[in-house]
Formats: C-alpha cells, structure tokens, sequence
C-alpha cells in the first residue's frame, strides 16, 4: 500500500495530508498556524497594503504538519496499518505570487540577523498590494513596447506579482533589493529546500508561478527580455540571470528528498518531490479539473481555475489573471481568474467590525439564511481589497448603499456574501464572453465546505449547479496526486 | 419668587422642568421614559417606516414627569424655598407633526377599546414615513395648482406632515378615518387637556405647528382651502371643518389649567396655560435665538431652527421645511430646516450592528478622534432616514463607500459623523445662499452637550463656532418661558 504527502501552504496555516494512492483517501492530516505577525501575516502600523511572511515560519510549519500528519495516519489507519515507510513521494503548493529574497546559498535574506526585522527582507505574501505604482508601471510599459507580455494576463500586470513586487523592493528599500542574490517563489522555494537544492539557479522553477505571475512564456523565450527590465530599472535587467532560464510542468519533479529533510520528517530519502505549485492549481487538480469546468477555489481571496486544450486558440481576455500552457495540466492551457477577497470580507465583518466569532457567524448565517433576496434593500460592493479579475485594480474600495435605520448586522452579511457572488458572476461571464463555455462548477476551499448559504447564493446569482469538492483539503490533495505521478504510481 | 413648568414630550421620554424665574435656572427635573413599544415606538413588524405612539403614554408621562420635577424641586430648593403654589404658568412643546385621531370628545380613538390595537388609531409620531406616497401627491397637487402653498414648505410637502398622513390613513385605514371626528396634532393636545378642553373646536391650536406641517398660512384664509382637499379625496375636504380656522402665536394662552389637572400635578388651578409648540422651535426660545442666529437642536434627528424680522422678503428657500410668520417669536418669520437622522445613526451604528453600550460610545469616540480627517478614506451619506432638507425625500438611503478589510467601527462611527456634518453644511449653505446671512450657530439637545468630538466635526465642516446651549433641556426651558410671558411675569 503506496501513500504520498500533500502540502499545502496557505495564508494563516500550512496543512498537510496523507493521502492513500489506491483510493485517494486522506488518512491523516497535519495543521500547523503561523506563529509570526497577525493570523500569520506581517503587516506594516501605517500600511494597510504591506502582507508580508516570516519565511521561519515555513520552515517549522513544514516540518510540524508533515509529522502531526503522519502521527495521525499512524493511529487511525486501522486494519490497514500505514508505515512512513511506505510514502512515495511529496507535493507541494503554495500562495503565490509570495516570493522569498534570498542569498546565493537559497537562504531567505530575513534568516540573517542583520535583516530579521527588515519587512522587505520577508517573503512578500500574495495579498501584498505596496507595489500598486510598480504594477500600473510595467503594464504602462509593456502596453507601448511588449504588448504581448499582457496579452496572457488579461492586459493587466498586477500589483500581486512577482515583477511588481521586486521593482517596489529595488525602489523603497535598495539595500535589500542589492542584498538579495536571488528571489524565489514559495512554491518553488519549498521543494528545493526538501530537496536540497543550494543554489538558486539550480532550482527548478515551476511553470506555474512563472506564467502566471512573472510573465514567463516559452514563445517568447522565458521570463521578460533584459532590454524591457532595463527600461524599468538597469539593476532589475541584471537580476534576470539569477532568476531562471526555464520553468517546468508537473509532469517533472523538482528534485529527491534531501537526507537532512527524510530525517526531520521521518520518511525515506530519495523519493521524489513533486514541481511546486499555486495552490490553486493543485486544487483545481485535486477537484478534479478537466475542460471545461471550472474550479474555483474559495477560501480568503478566491480563484477560478480552468484548462482548455493547448489547440484551442484564445483572444485576450481582458482582466484576467492569466493564460499559461501547462500550468495546471501538463499539455493543456492554465486560466486563472479570482476575486481580491472573498473570506476575508466575511471575516472583517463579522470579526473586525461585528467583534464576532463562531457563534456570531452561525447566528448572522442563520438570520440571513431566512432574507428574501434584495428584502434589505442593501446592495454591496466586493471591492474591499480592490478588485483582480476583471478590473486588475487593487487601489478599489468596497461600498455598502442602502443603509437604513434598520439595518442589520445580519443583512449586511448577507449584502457582502451577494456581492462576492456577483464579483464571481462577472468572471463567469467575462469568460464565456471570450469563448471558454464554462460548463460546470466545482467549489473547493473552506468557505465551499462551510456555508451553504453561500453556495446557495452563488448559485442563484451564477444560475448554474455548484459542485463541492469531495476533499476538504483540495489543494493538499492535488499536491499529492502530483507527487504519485512523477512517483511512477499513477499517468498524469 | 415665581416658578413655571416646562414640558417637553420628545421621541422616546418626556421631560418636565422646574424653572425659577428670577434667574431662568432648573431647580427640578423630572423624566418619564413612555412605556410602550419600543423605547416608546410601536413599529409595524414589516413596515419600518410606520412610528406610532401610545397617547396614554402621554398622559402617564405628563402626570409622572411633572410631580418628579416637584418632588425635586422641593426638595433640592436650599435656602429658597420651593412650594408648588410658587407656580404661576406651565408650558409644553412636543414634537411634531406628530396627529392623534380624536372623537368629538377629544378623546383619542387609541383610548376606544374597539381602536386601542390598531396602529392607526394611535398618534402617528413626526418620523413616521409611511406617507410619502400622499406626500408627493399633495406635492404635485399643490405644484399645479396652488403653488403657494408650497412656496413656503421648499417646494416639498413632506410624508412626515399632517395632510399626508391623514390622507395615507384615508387610504389604508378608512375605518380610523371615518371614526375620528377631529385630528390633533400632540402640541395642540397635550396643552388642551391641560385646560380642560373636551370640544376639538374650542383647541387653540398653535401657528408653529399648523404653519409648518399643515399649509396654515392667514393670508391665504387658514388651512389649504376646500376645493384643492376635495381634489385629493372628497372627505378630506369634509375634515377641514371639523380642525380649525385659526392658529395662535405664542403670545396667546392656550387655556387655564383645570381643577382635575391641577389636582393630579399639585400645582394651583387656573394658571395659564402656553400655547404648544413644536420642541425645536421652544428650544430656539430656550437658546436665545434672535435674527440671524441659528439654532441647532441635535437629538435622534436635526432641527435647526431661525428667526427673521417679519418685513424681509424671503423667496422660496428650495428644500426647506417651512418658513411661517410667528411660529417661534411672535411678529418675526420663524424658518425651519432640519436632517432625518443625526443621533439615530449613531445609536444605529453603535447600538444596533455593534451591539453596543455607553462603553462602546466612549471607546468609539476616543478611537475615532484619534483619526485626522480623510485618514480612514470612508466617506458616508447620512440619508439612513432619509433626506429632509434639502432634498425632501424620505426613500432615499445611507451609503458608506471606501471600505477596506481594514476599516474599523471606529473609523466607520466617525465617517457617519462626517456625513451628518456634511448634511448640516448643505442646510446652511442654503440659507445663505437664499439670503438668511447666518451669523453664529447655537447647538441644543443630547448631542450637543454630550458629544465633543461631533462638535468639533461639525464646527471643522461648518467652519463655523458652534456654541453649545447653557441648558440641558432647552426645548423645556423655551417652554417655561413661554409661560412665564403668558403669565404676565417676563416679557415676551
């Protein structure tokens, strides 16, 4: 009996599984919460757009989910009696794009004493929207001189990326932009240092960050040419040789499990780690992703995710996160698409402003449950961490309108989950729009598993069935099922 | 040494003073919280614009609320005795247009067993807002045909004024309508009872309240004539007869106050009672007002109330609610404007959806002056109970935009502040603009006195000194002077 390992490294946590390969069943998981900052994140007193992430905190996480994982697989597998032994190989996602300035030798810049404190010198978490002038910048750029660079990113370069990020680093804070050997993505980072892999140019890069996120395409010869980098900045021209020449599919793993890594976890050396990826995408495959469904993965922020076949020629399609060959499915066209925040307006309400926790959800989910559509006269906006898909604008602000003597905690909640749900609409008809006949939808995420209120709302407002993911770990899963395939266990 | 009382019948208390003459100084007070309804509202379950009040509340609180302040006053006096026989007028303001249905006793319907449960048949509270419907019909009316009526009023009769409401219960409760003989508006009926006055034709009814809410105007022949009621509904013409055909300024008594009453209160029978008016217009009195001050009185909603000498020739001021000759000093033109909601917003943001107390008050408080203007990036409309002036709509709603997942209640309290600051700056641009040169600003009620930080909003919005008036209950103490003028005592 053959087992691998899922990983996936969210916003506040990092959760592993195990997952039985004849079946694809989880037979144990393994939860581990940022320590550092607030829920996980860094963030700045004045800046509410700084979201930054103690890399430490990866490190322990890893090891703490993968052996609280495998403790409990340990005791609860029953007749079939699981052994580390018999796991074959580990898969890997992540945020993204959260990349990590590190040294030459692949060690994050904040591990050095003399850049601990220094929010620059952290991995810059995907929700990070400091670089919003960077981002307007490189797309203003690429517009006049490279206008292919956006045709795949829905015309848009984003604040939320990896070319954005590093640019408002080189601008804000030099000396850790000069410090900074190389930059890695998270989802990239973790599997070389389970493989231990040294030295930045020898990780192996996957796709998957690199098309959404850092404008990588083959066609046009990798990441953005020197000459483009050079008109935003000489020094980010010059990092483009410590970056990567070529990103990977899944169909090829990042490397073997490092000896050092084996003995912190407990299980064999040697077999293989899986091609990091976006979190999102794992969770597409672990949903179960094929043409042309679409998977949407709900959770702090959302995102859609979908494969077309690599023959089927796409326009542009405006605001769009991206189009990338391979970066869900080998052999097919990765799309991505997502809204800014989704939980996390949830939570701000019911949290933040309401002074909430669990009980209050149930009891603002139980009392918006019995509102008739559109009975509060509220009508809410999704824009509270701006918006991605389709305006590419993270500088948006959320609106409430129709505020009454009378209204409730319980029909604003509702309010905010109706307008998730038409920021989600938008999406869907954004992509049909452009020739991606969405056919059905699949939920995965915590949000999907939690609250039904909302999948109702969803569904009402997208008209269209929404699925649930079988997992409620989809991304882990996805992960994991990677992991069987370059394991030689399952065909891609 | 002589004494008056003053009675002030708010929203949801009333509130009776003792004042000493000599010096205008309270040396009693008693408060009555009406025990009906909700903080002494009774709401309809699925109407929220319906208010309605309980009439006995006001004769349990008229009695209750003016032998606390006795009580006080007797025993608080010090080296100058107080005995009630030192009492030589009384006087009351309430709020308005707020009608109660009588029978030809002037016995509220409410007091009928066959009426007492139906919302209908109580006194229909000034904020209630069910008829905006025959509030814009009477507008249209009136526009085509007697524009002159409007001219005054802003060009906006308003769902809150007698006409509409009388003619909504017409509509909707023509059982009411047709059982009640007489409609009095509670200014006219709590001084009425008072004097002993059983026959709704014998009511000296006050200018303030007939000027303002109900198209009274002298020079027009009274009440809005026969034929234009008639083109409304046939029995509202037939009403007219059974109301009035002359209202009285405040230089008028409305009666003597009678043996029972005298009985009930303590107090020595016979004793002027004032002409009733509307609170806001004897807070005006209570705060000194004079041409061209304007008086603030800042409770659960604004009004702001001016006086101007009776020979300027004003032109319509659009969006007013109303300009009439002696409803507040006898011989000037009394001008009132006013917000649907100023202290309700807060007690709706902070009691309602924050689940607040008085803790939550100060906390919010402190934290949001500890903001600079525009830090938080919210911006609000204070249209939660609509829009009095200018804009004289009562369906139109609040809005809150610039929302973050980072916007706290704090930041949110203080931007709902800003938007009724801004709603008072409209007001007084637009008396300026229509040559009321307002020179300084006197603020009175709850609000004013209790809230330094909304005083510094507003005198930062208005760019203006706000003063604060010496009384905590100016409306009761203009009232008291009032009595004291008809009682021969002061001067008017």
């Amino acid at each position: 009996m053959n087992y691998t390992i899922g990983i996936d490294f969210g916003t506040n946590s990092v959760r592993a599984i195990i997952v039985r390969l004849k079946d694809g069943k989880s037979v144990g998981t393994g939860i581990y919460n940022y320590p550092s900052g607030k829920s996980g994140i860094l963030v700045h007193p004045a800046n509410p757009h700084c979201a930054r992430q103690n890399p430490a905190d990866y490190h322990e996480g890893l090891e703490k989910s993968v052996t609280a994982a495998i403790a409990q697989a340990e005791q609860s597998s029953g007749s079939e009696k699981f052994t580390p032994d018999s796991i074959i190989g580990i898969g890997v996602d992540t945020t993204g794009s959260s990349p990590i300035p590190v040294d030459k030798n692949n060690r994050p810049l904040a591990f050095d004493e003399s850049w601990k404190d220094n929010l620059a010198a952290q991995c810059w978490l995907w929700k990070d929207h400091t670089s919003a002038a960077e981002a307007a910048e490189i797309t203003e750029l690429a517009k006049q001189l490279r206008p292919h660079y956006l045709e795949r990113c829905g015309n848009v370069y984003s604040s939320e990326w990896l070319w954005a990020k590093i640019l408002h680093c080189l601008r804000t804070d030099p000396g850790v932009f000069e410090a900074a050997w190389s930059w890695v993505e998270l989802a990239d980072y973790i599997p070389a240092i389970l493989a231990g892999i040294h030295d930045p140019l020898q990780i192996k890069r996957g796709v998957c960050a690199a098309g959404h996120k850092a404008m990588y395409a083959e066609d046009w010869g990798g990441l953005p040419d020197k000459e483009f980098l050079a008109m935003l900045d000489p020094r980010l021209a010059n990092l483009r040789e410590r970056l990567y020449e070529k990103a990977w599919d899944v169909n090829t793993p990042a490397g073997l499990l490092s000896g050092q890594w084996a003995n912190k976890l407990g299980i064999p050396a040697g077999i293989p780690v899986a091609m990091g990826a976006l979190d999102v995408h794992y969770g597409a495959i672990g949903s179960g992703v094929k043409p042309v469904m679409l998977v949407k993965s709900m959770g702090t922020s959302s995102c859609d995710c979908g494969v077309i076949d690599s023959d089927t020629k796409l326009d542009t399609i405006p605001g769009i996160s991206g189009i990338v060959l391979g970066s869900i499915l080998p052999g097919c066209q990765g799309i991505e698409a997502g809204q800014s925040a989704v939980g996390d307006i949830f939570k701000w309400w019911v949290e933040s402003v309401c002074e909430g926790d669990s009980a209050t959800y149930a009891r603002l989910e139980k009392e918006a449950s019995a509102l008739n559509p559109g009975e509060s006269g509220l009508l809410a906006l999704d824009w509270n961490n701006g918006n991605r898909t389709i305006l590419g604008d993270p500088h948006l602000t959320g609106m409430i309108i129709g505020l009454s003597l009378f209204s409730t905690r319980a029909e604003i909640y509702r309010a905010l989950i109706e307008a998730t749900a038409f920021g989600s609409r938008v999406i869907l008809e954004r992509l049909k729009e452009y020739g991606i006949p969405v056919s059905h939808i699949v939920c995965c995420g915590g949000l999907a598993e939690k609250n039904s209120l909302l999948m109702q709302i969803y569904a009402d407002i997208s008209n269209c069935v929404m699925y649930v993911s079988r997992s409620d770990q989809s991304c882990a899963l996805g992960a994991a099922l990677v992991a069987s395939v370059v394991a030689g266990e399952a065909k891609g």
